[in-house]
């Protein structure tokens, strides 16, 4: 790909700023889940993720302050109520929807920050790539999930609209900011939302990142 | 000291089991009361120093496995009704209680194992010892009560009651801790808890505890 014109300072701190503030809520809500873990060793297995999210929070708040030169706090503050609710409507209420949230989810995440970030300047970049590196826990979600329904197969109908759920919402907070952004938004149209083609980018983008989630579906053995 | 007789090997898991169990639920609820935070980067830091008993949490597990050779979920199991009764007890309902626990639990916890820790035999005792090393937050706690109690010198009784009740619900647990694993017993009392002499030793260990909590109360600005 070319590289990107300069991206302007506000999106490099939106972008920051949220996915800090996703890496932090990713693992208050995983540490949360992990305790319905069938058994400690599962809980611990799933708390160890949620830790490798609280280092890629840790990297990321470092570089705001002493890269970016803000103030972590009010960089994240803009994105705190559609991060919250995001959780709120998605609350998983047993281990397995746990998993497929923590899957399904992350794979979101990792597409969604992607696309914004190839369009940002270094050293940015590189930091958002790198903290999108998978934790173990795609492999881990997937092992157990697979399992599960081979086990009892009744359950793979309830997972695939659970799943189906957690997109439809993680597609709405995202539009959210997406829209809300006038900063991220420029970013991804390349100049705004406020024309059909802008829109159409954003569209675009969307439809990518959902593409994406049909073949992880397919993945965890649950129909897309 | 003198160094202890060889400990038998039953209390060394009994003690790497508890304590790693310890250190999974106190980071997991640190992470829940670090929700309770009047701003993020307060949240941030508890649960950073939660992020820090996790580690504690991974070097137990890995020893009890690799050094001790067990399976580290068995060693664990007989402990987690004891902890998790005492969680359920004193669930804080804000943020000041929250670091009011985190301070005398932690505190409370550290004379606990460090007592234990000191009859067993190394490389368990040096580990053990290591993982109670303070995480930092027990300086942080102090700073936010103390000023939270100057802006509001009100709070001091209703904190003063919290850690009190803390303290004992502490001391129950423990207590059946002590009396329900023989191998605990033994170890604290040099034979066993069936004679009022061996009894006397778990009640100075106790009174030593208790000792400490009050110089804690008084760091803390609270009455004990």
């Amino acid at each position: 790909m070319t590289a990107p014109e300069r991206s302007e300072p506000e999106a490099v701190v939106d972008l920051a700023g949220l996915l800090a503030y996703a890496e932090l809520t990713a693992f208050d809500r995983m540490v949360d889940d992990a305790r319905m873990a069938p058994s400690l060793e599962d809980r611990a297995a799933l708390a160890g993720m949620a830790v490798a999210e609280f280092a890629h929070f840790r990297r990321l708040h470092e570089h705001l302050e002493r890269e970016l030169g803000v103030d972590a706090e009010s960089a994240m503050t803009p994105f705190v109520a559609v991060l919250d609710a995001f959780h709120e409507q998605t609350a998983p209420s047993d281990w397995l929807e746990g998993l497929v949230k923590a899957y399904v989810g992350d794979g979101f995440a990792v597409d969604f920050y992607r696309e914004i970030a190839e369009r940002i300047d270094e050293p940015t970049r590189s930091l958002v790539l790198d903290t999108l590196a998978d934790t173990g826990h795609a492999a881990f979600a997937v092992d157990k999930v697979r399992a599960a329904i081979d086990a009892e197969p009744a359950i793979a109908g309830r997972l695939a609209l659970w799943a189906r759920r957690l997109m439809g919402e993680a597609l709405t907070q995202a539009h959210r900011v997406a829209v809300e952004r006038q900063s991220l938004a420029r970013l991804i149209s390349g100049s705004g939302v406020d024309s059909a083609g802008d829109l159409a980018a954003l569209g675009k983008m969307f439809a990518r990142i959902t593409e994406a989630h049909s073949v992880r579906m397919a993945t965890l053995g649950l129909k897309a």
